[in-house]
Order: C-alpha cells, then structure tokens, then sequence
C-alpha cells in the first residue's frame, strides 16, 4: 500500500508517518518512483505499536525510539531489561533501593538488583510512608500475590515464535494491561466499598 | 512551629510552601503577629499529602486543589468519586464505555456507569485490541480477581473515624499503592521469566 493508505489502516494522519520514518521509529517502505514507497503489513503492525506507546504508554519520541531499538535481534533477557527500564514512570538511577530490596527479598523473588522496578517500588514506598501508610509486611504479601498470578499468566501468553514478537507482547502488555489492571481496581474499589455502604446503611 | 520549621519538617521549600498558602492548597496558620503565623501537625500532613500527590501522583496543582477542596466534610460516596475521577490518568469524557461494560457486566460487579475508571479501562481495552492483544474474558479474569483481592484488602483498611481520614486514604492508597502494584507486577516477570528461562536452559 502507500502511504496514504497506511495513515488510512492505521489512523495516524500522512504528516505523523513522515515525521516517524524521519525520526526511524517505521521503517522505510520499498521505494517504487522518486516519490513513492510501497509499504506493508509489518508498517502497519509497527504503526499501531508506536501509536499505542504513545497514546496508553505516554512515552516520548525518544523513549519509543529506544524501545523499538530494543526490537531488533539480540539476547531476550537483555532486550526484556532494556525494554522494561524504557518504559514510565522516570525514576532516579540513584534511589536508595536498601528497604525494597530486603522486602522483595522475604517474597523469594529472583530480581534484578537495583532495577528500575525495584527503584520504582522504592520510591513509592519511601512516599507511602512519608504521608502516614507505609506498605506493610502483609500488605505486601497481598500486593505481591495480586502481582504474581497475573505476570504468571502474562508470561505464560508470551509468543515464542521470534523475539521481536516477545519484546512486542512485553512491551504493550507492560504497557498497556496496566490501566486495564488499575482501572479494574477501582472499578472494584467501587463494588466493595458499595457493598459495604450496603452493609451499613 | 513557624513556616521554616513547617519546611523543615517536610523537606517542602518555605517558597513552595507560600506559593502553596496562596493556592489555598494549605489552610493559613494562626497569625501571631503582622509578618508570622503558627503552623501544626495538622499543616504537616496536608503538606505531605500535597507533595505525595504531585511527586508520585505527579497531579497538577490545579487537580490538587480540586482533591484538596473534597476533603473538606460532605457526602462520603460523593467525595470519594469526585477523587476517584481527579485522579490521574486523564480520560476523554465521550468514550464509548459499551464493550467495557458489558465486559464487567460479566462480573457482576455494581458499578458506576460511564465513571471515570471504566472510562480508563475503555479506552485501554481499545488499544490492546489495536494492537492486537485484545484483552479475552479469560484474561479478564485474571485482571479482575487480581484486582478484586486487592481492592478488598484495602477498602477494609480504610479508616473510619472521619471522611476527611477516609478519604485521604482513599487518595494517598490509590495514587501511591498504585505505582506498588505496578512495580511489583514488573519484578514478578523479572522472576517469571527468570524461572522459565533457567528450565529452558
């Protein structure tokens, strides 16, 4: 197809295909005339992950171009890390990881020390016990189990067919199942506390 | 305290701090004389609060500010669905909710219909779907009692003894426990895909 009918498959306007073949994020159609490319479904397919990183993931141009870097063969696991610390929120390389680490730690989980996760979980820690909650032990055990079944199962789906098609389901399931699972906790937030008015009233 | 000691306190600039003042984000201290007023514990913990919810919650102060005005006393139900739709991430107000809730439908959850997280969760299915990662009733209910467990946890740790303490909890546990939920979401595939790859091996 040209290129007008990718913006059309796709819903990304003609001007925003340039921009991204400009900035290397699509790659380059086979040229057909001085002015024309003939592109395919992997554009297509590409398109829709750029458009989705955008949209749902909020990540940056350049944040994008990183992780579609990270999509060209090589080594899984160090394409999965690379993938995985590309991905918001930002977080300071320098947090002190000390508490979160000892705490996964009791969970018997094997983890990338000093990882962007674990900064991550640092940082929220280190605020929810700034404002009065800290995560607790058996707080901890109910996130931890929540947070387990669902990677299991996320895992279990994974494609292993090629690794830019492992990448790209730990990249948008990264990504975007996050709001699916926030959404569905509040979502449940309103069912129980629901019920619990219920209850009272 | 004075307003130095209130900065000290929360590791809040005295500037930040005044520009907070005339936001109405802080209730004013007791004035003890022309230049200076008296702060307290009280003025403490809305600091954290204010800071809480923009370094982790990363909200605007304009949102902030409409969470803040919540916490003032009225309908328990109301003020925690006016915070549960202040929060972040922003949704379009004219997203078809349709599949989404017929997809929750299937929970038998009661919902609020067309709320901001089912509006969230619209907007997420639609772009797994587009990336062609559709989110399956399978899936779903992983998500869903992953969610649920959560959720239940937590609204039974909700304080009951003012609306003012319910509600800040619901705001500091939604906002701060989220990015826990996240990242440990993230470190249980560093372990997942850990244990898959060492039986590979």
């Amino acid at each position: 197809m040209r290129i007008s009918g990718l913006a059309e498959r796709t819903g990304v306007p003609v001007a925003t295909v340039k921009y991204y073949l400009r900035e290397g994020l699509l790659n380059p159609g086979v040229q057909t005339s001085a002015t024309q490319a003939r592109y395919d479904e992997s554009h297509v397919a590409r398109l829709r992950l750029v458009k989705a990183l955008q949209d749902v993931g909020r990540l940056s141009i350049s944040a994008i171009k990183q992780v579609i870097d990270c999509l060209e063969p090589g080594d899984v696991f160090a394409g999965l890390g690379a993938v995985q610390h590309q991905l918001p929120p930002a977080v300071p390389e320098d947090v002190d990881t000390t508490e979160a680490d000892k705490l996964v730690g009791t969970l018997g989980w094997r983890v990338v020390p000093g990882s962007t996760a674990m900064r991550q979980l640092a940082v929220a820690m280190r605020a929810a016990e700034d404002v009065g909650l800290p995560l607790t032990p058996d707080g901890l055990a109910t996130y931890a189990d929540a947070a387990y079944r669902v990677a299991e199962r996320e895992i279990a789906g994974m494609p292993q067919d090629s690794l830019a098609s492992a990448i790209t389901y730990a990249v948008v399931g990264t990504v975007l199942y996050e709001p699916i699972l926030l959404a569905l906790r509040r979502l449940a937030h309103q069912d129980v506390s629901g019920r619990l008015l219920a209850e009272w009233a």
